[in-house]
């Protein structure tokens, strides 16, 4: 039986179940402040004997098992949890091997596994809500190099008539400064749900969406490209989406038919917790270092 | 004993050697039709007893072993060479297993694996020069997905001041439209190595390709970018590109000493053709499939 944790910057969503996905408990925890969350998290989990726990946590993380840093929040934005040493607090509460990514990867790995894109070992999952997030499955093992990926903050080029400057305050207009949540609400002075109707609104988003995934196809070359997070509840910005990136690859990248690369995630919102039990089961197996050297399927 | 071909654009070397790099033989075969060029690549390998044979090719090509077309050129624009079979060919003429991928991903696999990356799991390796193109070895294996990377052509802003149009035919102004030698030359009426001294050419070159590194970085995040090819003979586009590189992704990710993590090849021109023997001894190791799912380190 293993524990999950899939660590938002809202709410931590605690889950208690197994690598096939079955889940026999789950609880949300507010994100506070760490002595506050940890401890309901910690006293969630000591109800049940776990043989380990994954964690899939907001960000930047670090993720590298050969750092001094591994298993700590790194320079989160929200202060409280800055430098948080995650994978220590929860070790010494459990002894048992502790997996640990990005949120973004391990929704990647429970997609790949049992979601959209079952049976690949490739793909990509992005998520478009208050950021934009993404992490990818490359030959059967989450992503990883001198760090995990943070393909939210690529460049893309403002579309004409944009003049919205961009809310990311690291980079301005790059893509989460230009398509993220906040950045609609802020360009258009109403929160995205409002805004339904207004076609433009989604064509735009489109607009910049295609470009990053123009960018992410010619770099990583997923076999299937998941699209989650809440702005991704606007259907209508699929369209879009598949409009402009033909427009922007004409034709140099034969792709799969864009309905069925470009797909919604097959666990809904379950991505995330899901990818976070397989993170508990390679951990196990991989006795608990967590290390991505390893194979993750 | 392996074969190795660095199959380009305009001229094939071959060579016969080991996968220390180590190389005994080799011949420059001019790219001129497949009937010509082919019968020359094979009376030079025939002198040997070979075990196994690498190519490193241009492109795009086919290097997924499980579809149809594995181990073809593909939509190459030299009419000549689209649709060639060069795995078939090879195979036809010596009973060996041959190993197959992009030039550029066998010049990556010299370098991460003799080269500037030695002892890394993970490297970008771009050529610049006349086009651009990247190869990229992830946890210890060249990358693929749905197809091999097509890095250099994604897009990248304009300079404010630059109003060349750029030369992909493709996409206009794509990183590769807008950067590579071609584009240098009918930008600026010169060919690059008669425009040393000119500055802000190089600047400008610089302001391109840093772009590019910054989303090859922050998706991939590799642990050494390598630049080869003949415009990054041009030394002082390294400075430029750091320039730039730090100025766009302004702290968001933290990068080691920039001039010990953006360097040029290892082995110079020997890249391509010694990726290639490693391709051979893959194959070997592989039975034969050349393929890309197993380890390649």
């Amino acid at each position: 039986m293993y524990g999950a944790i899939e660590a938002g910057g809202t709410k931590f969503v605690c889950a208690v179940g197994d690598e096939s996905g079955t889940i026999i408990d789950r609880v949300k925890i507010p994100t506070t402040v760490p002595e506050e969350t940890m401890a309901e998290v910690i006293a969630f989990f000591k109800k049940y004997e776990l043989d380990a726990i994954g964690i899939g946590s907001f960000g930047p993380v670090d993720v590298n098992p050969e750092s001094e840093t591994y298993g700590m929040i790194t320079s989160t934005p929200k202060l409280a949890w800055r430098h948080f040493p995650f994978v220590q607090a929860m070790k010494d509460a459990f002894p048992v091997p502790i997996g640990f990514n990005t949120d973004v990867n391990a929704a990647a790995l429970g997609e790949a596994v049992h979601g959209a894109a079952k049976g690949l070992d490739s793909c990509l999952y992005i998520t478009v809500g208050t950021g934009i997030g993404a992490g990818a499955v490359v030959q059967g093992r989450l992503l990883q190099g001198l760090s995990h990926p943070e393909m939210g903050h690529i460049l893309v080029r403002r579309h004409p008539d944009d003049e919205y400057q961009g809310k990311c305050p690291y980079h301005g207009d790059c893509l989460e400064g230009l398509a993220a949540g906040p950045a609609i609400e802020e360009r258009w002075g109403e929160k995205g749900i409002n805004l339904v109707d207004r076609m433009e609104v989604w064509d735009l988003e489109g607009y910049y969406i295609a470009q990053a995934l123009m960018q992410y196809i010619l770099i990583l070359s997923p076999k299937r490209i998941i699209l989650g997070g809440g702005v991704m509840n606007q259907k209508q910005v699929f369209s879009s989406i598949n409009k402009y990136l033909q427009e922007f690859i004409s034709g140099y990248v034969t792709l799969p038919n864009l309905t069925e690369y470009i797909v919604s995630p097959g666990l809904g919102d379950n991505a995330g917790i899901t990818g976070s039990l397989l993170l508990a089961h390679q951990a196990l197996r991989d006795k608990g270092t967590g290390s991505l050297s390893r194979r993750d399927k």
